[in-house]
């Protein structure tokens, strides 16, 4: 049986302190929770996931290198750094693989320098302030762009 | 058996006309395929839909306040509107209803009067770029958000 | 005896949801509690009041182009038109009609982009946050209006 | 029989030239046939008025501090302070009470740093354009908004 | 013989008003006029017109679709929904047919919020200034699009 | 029989080498093309033609001086000064005659610093994007302008 | 003898300190010496001079109330508040009399938001960088304004 | 005995509010309180305090002119003048002694125009959002400037 | 006898440059000297510190998310991080401990991007240009903001 | 007898056109008026004129660079390369000279691209709106400047 | 023998000044030096120099018209134009030669209108700061480019 | 024989890709061509390379303090953190050692957040879009600079 594609889910700075603080923005559920979800979630997308959390930029720069590589396509909440990286924006473009944006919180109501997103323009889709969901939205969304990139690469 | 509920999907100005103009940004789904996408998924997450389209600002502010009485959320793609209407956002802010935005493409790839969205502040949730399956993952957050609502309600 | 001038009174989208919405910014006072203050305040000022609302920014258009010849004055409450409408500016210019501008709620209070008014330029005057009462007191310096612009006439 | 409720007209800089200068802009009446006007209405509708005019920024900064003890509302025409005078704005918020912002001419049609206001976020209405009918109408406002909040303490 | 190409000259809001309102702006030729010299242009240039004005910006989007069947160019004048009209801009996008943009007074001579056009980024030409000869114009400039377009089809 | 009227048809810089450059943008039609295009257009509209190009800013104003006395009124394609001479603009506004600004290319598709033209201000008219044909289009606008200008002298 | 034309020299904030503070950028010389030079300069142009200065803004607002009456003109150097007054815009508006206004050192070499005059759109004539001569020549700007305004007046 | 050197501690408008208004804000100690604090760390630092407060930007001027000749430092908390006076930016710099700024609130989260200062550039030392603590903080920065300057000057 | 409450003093990037670079700016106290000054003063004020150094954004966000549980509160100067890091405002937000922001050079008198701070919202007080003595001073502020947070807990 | 000192009076473009165009804005003064008013304060003041007239940015250059070694100093209307011209800036520094820069009209009072003047950091003066009689009194300016400079120099 | 590939070094407003104003902006050597700095590391590269400085743009607008036939590249430091331009950027693009664009300062640590350049989008390479050495780097880039260019057109 | 000084070779984010990535870009030299290419060049020039790469912000901003101490000079391409860091600046203005910017593409073609660079004011020279070989003429250009520095030592 082949083996299914892995995707990387990949969490930038202080998403480690989901569920822990500042609730009424993000909720209750915690990192290791939405790890979870994705396991479910990709498991009946016929997908792997390889799940990770840094809060060093240029530990996600060298994780979205790594992916171009190892994986068939990245869910990326970048965090803060969505907000201020271009060398994520940078590493996305090189990874040509397709990409989908997630934020937990909707930051469309937030400050305003939460609006700009230097990830959003490499990315395929963009899934904003859906919750935990999002990332099993994400995944959905990414299945569906692999299953597409390889009918065409056939 | 309780009747499910009633989600309005509301599609403004120029979407009849998807799948027939401009693949490249926009596929070749028509809006009558999103209709049937959108019916099957919503059957399978236990919603009923009420699918419209209309090109007229006046009339999408009309139907989001009827969504006040009528339904249990709303999954809107204001078009073009999106970037110019106070009025739909007015209408969103009274409407005191679930709202999950949708664009078929992704609208920060596009000029910069397209990144700029009135209807997000109003809304829970807002999935972009996502292709026609963006309504589908809109339906599940949707549901997702009418339950988390029903909840807090009993 | 003469017949009191017509003053139109018109109002934008989502004003039909007076009273019925987000009783916080706007009060409780309906639609319909307005158009009777109006009638009640406009016969102690001997006017004649035609009361309308639309969501339709064209449909305003018209009304305010039907003004040209049917009234002596508009007040006019263009809703969230009055943030978005070069249109409803035209109409006013081109009405060539004293015209009062009113808002209901403290427009200078909220968000930025509710504090530029393309009414503002074409009317004589303007009333912001003075809730429902705002409409008489237009009708008042609509009626002081009138009267200046009769003296000249004769 | 209870004393009437005191209010504060208070006028800032070039007023005291009202009728004197510029006609075209500003008309032909002077400040004293305002001051008469307000006295007229103010009778009319149960309240005293206190009716003053300074250049002085600083004066008009300890009239409204002044009214906080004093006075039972404010209605204040900034003159040019409007637009400059964050000092006004603090004095107006610790004021505690309800305040209507008068303008003779119609700002919104003169030069554009005219059209912001540091006096509107700190006043509950607005009225501007009405000529020397302005004081009169804001008066109205104001025992409206005094008659709200005495019910509201009762 | 054979049927003349059909081109829709469509005018957006107001434009009923041409001839009527503001004649130092706009001049005294009504939009009646304007349709009689549009016939006799395209006669000449062997075309058909089909010459429509409306205050909707939801009848001039459906309209604009409508010409991607019915017409072989447009030539607009969308009136002051030029300024502020992303759905037009859309429409006009969608409809793949030449398009020549139209004003009868010179817009750069008036507010800056006049010198910026949505419509212009969809359009081949613009021609602005020329009173209602403008229209003339933009046939001739139409004209000369769809023999070009012919040409490169075959 | 009385001489016909000389208008000056003026290039700015790069304009000889139109249809030698860029073809992309410009098309293959040669300047001596637009010189021929004009007089042919010029001897229908009863008028002559004085057809000049240079790359100097200066020697463009001292030209445009020179129709004040010398020319009936101004073409004018002032190429790139277009978006950067304020003495174009003054020379223009000297001429006191009727002017129509040409661009051969639709400059609002371009990059952002070709949307501002100083030379529209001080035009009667502006055509833009209808290629070489636009030059014959503004003589006729021209012709147009000098009949009107001439009709009000007598 | 006819007696002199009055004209008032106005000195804004801090120019009290004028040659005992930051020599640098403005000399030496005091406001004494300045005017004393006035006198003497006026003298020779048959002018009478009122020297003051005041570091309170609704000081300078009241004696340009006061020039209306009691001067020919108004030679002002607002100092501070020539970047930060309306009020006194308003009042030299008011004052219906010549006026040039005077800077010591070259407020256009020095920060950003020195580059803004409040004072410039209401005076003849504006004079910088010129040191304290700039006041003797200020004085001959405004002999030759009251000359030509009388002479208009025969 | 020497006597201690003597800092100003200058206060601007509404500062005579403190404690009296806005709690939530500025806390409930008085501007009393304040200056019996500031006594209380004067006599420990070796300085003694001389402490002002006015609501007249002129009146602030003056005092801070007076400084260059009486005092040794000041201390300033020029309450909404920090944000408009660019005669207060003036007479600081031609104090030349040292100059702590002090804000009781936390002025950056606030209103955006109170983000900037016209008081910092002319500081040595900023202390923002301390609370009335901020002023014995002030005093003790300042002590350690004239220390330092006077070991400079020796 | 109970153990002194933690602070974390945590230093941003080239802090370890301190005295050795650039002594014009920044003084000639070394980052060594800064941490016995803040022993010193922690000592007098019953506070233990912990003082830290890093040139890695990450890093500085782990420290403050670690404070969350380790520290009583936190004195922080981010260095250039202060102006570009979204994520370390991020992290003291959900520290939810007191913050003190430290500068030790004046940034409002250098390059207009070091005026800005993402820092300052998420702290209770900032102290700038007050040279090493700041850090002494932050220690105080946050001393006192730790009483008053455990005087309200209790 | 020693030679007077050589003064270049350099105007820009479109200012040969003096007194012929635009009467209302410049007056009706010509060049050569201008000239001969040069000349004889010119001589008063112990100077000789050379003075020059061009509507080329580029012999600007070259005049101001020839002024380096032939003149004593500058007088310069740049017209409208004031506005647009780093060229003729750059030369100014060069120079190396005293700089008088003036205008005949009062720039502030116009469109907003006038109020900049690349010209003035160049200058050591800027007389602006005095009419012709401006060139005399920079003459004045210039003047003083060449002893100031001489006075130094010995 | 083949005869070397001719490059153009142009040179724009005020080089001809070069070592002689400013040194210690743009050093001590001149642009004679220059030249024959160019000439050396030409022949080194097996290139031929035309090299040219002017004070106009349009002649250096003519001089890179020229270069499309004459030249297999262009150097250029285009001075001041470089900064207002866009008749340079297009006769540039009209070139269609390889570029490298020079500047003997570093431009970035200069004004802030000093940052932009219209020659940078129709340059290859971009050389600044290197002083006049910048040349002889900015020849050998243009060699690289030359080569890279005839390899494709083999 | 004296050791040759040694150089840091710097590169930043996403360089490691250079080469494997984009190659329309960036083209298809990989960094360690680019490191063979400096060695070679370096030798030529008498200068010992040491050459690194790293996708930490951080970790760039020790290697730069490092080279204060161990290198003669810089040569930087700071990739992404160009744009965004401004810590390097810092650390590059603390090095004090001469630095030359590189960057392989020319990014005044890319987005215009890549136009503005962090890095340019504290460098000597700046070398855009010259490929890999803008490595070489970073290199001569820093031995350039190192020479000269050594000269003035002596």
């Amino acid at each position: 049986m082949a083996k299914p594609p892995i995707v990387f889910v990949l969490n930038g700075p202080n998403l480690n302190m989901l569920g822990l603080r500042q609730p009424k923005v993000y909720g209750r559920t915690t990192l290791a929770d939405v790890e979870a979800l994705c396991r479910r979630r990709a498991e009946e997308l016929g997908l792997a996931v390889d799940f990770r959390q840094t809060n060093h930029e240029g530990e996600l720069v060298g994780w979205i290198q790594e992916a171009r590589k190892a994986a068939a396509g990245i869910v990326i909440n970048a965090g803060a750094y969505t907000h201020t990286s271009v060398a994520i924006l940078d590493a996305l473009y090189s990874a040509e693989k397709p990409v989908i944006e997630v934020h937990v919180s909707n930051v469309f109501r937030r400050e305003s320098f939460r609006h700009h997103s230097y990830v959003s323009p490499a990315s395929t889709g963009v899934i904003v302030g859906c919750g935990p969901l999002g990332y099993a939205l994400a995944l959905e969304a990414l299945a569906d762009q692999i299953r597409g990139a390889r009918r065409k690469a056939r």
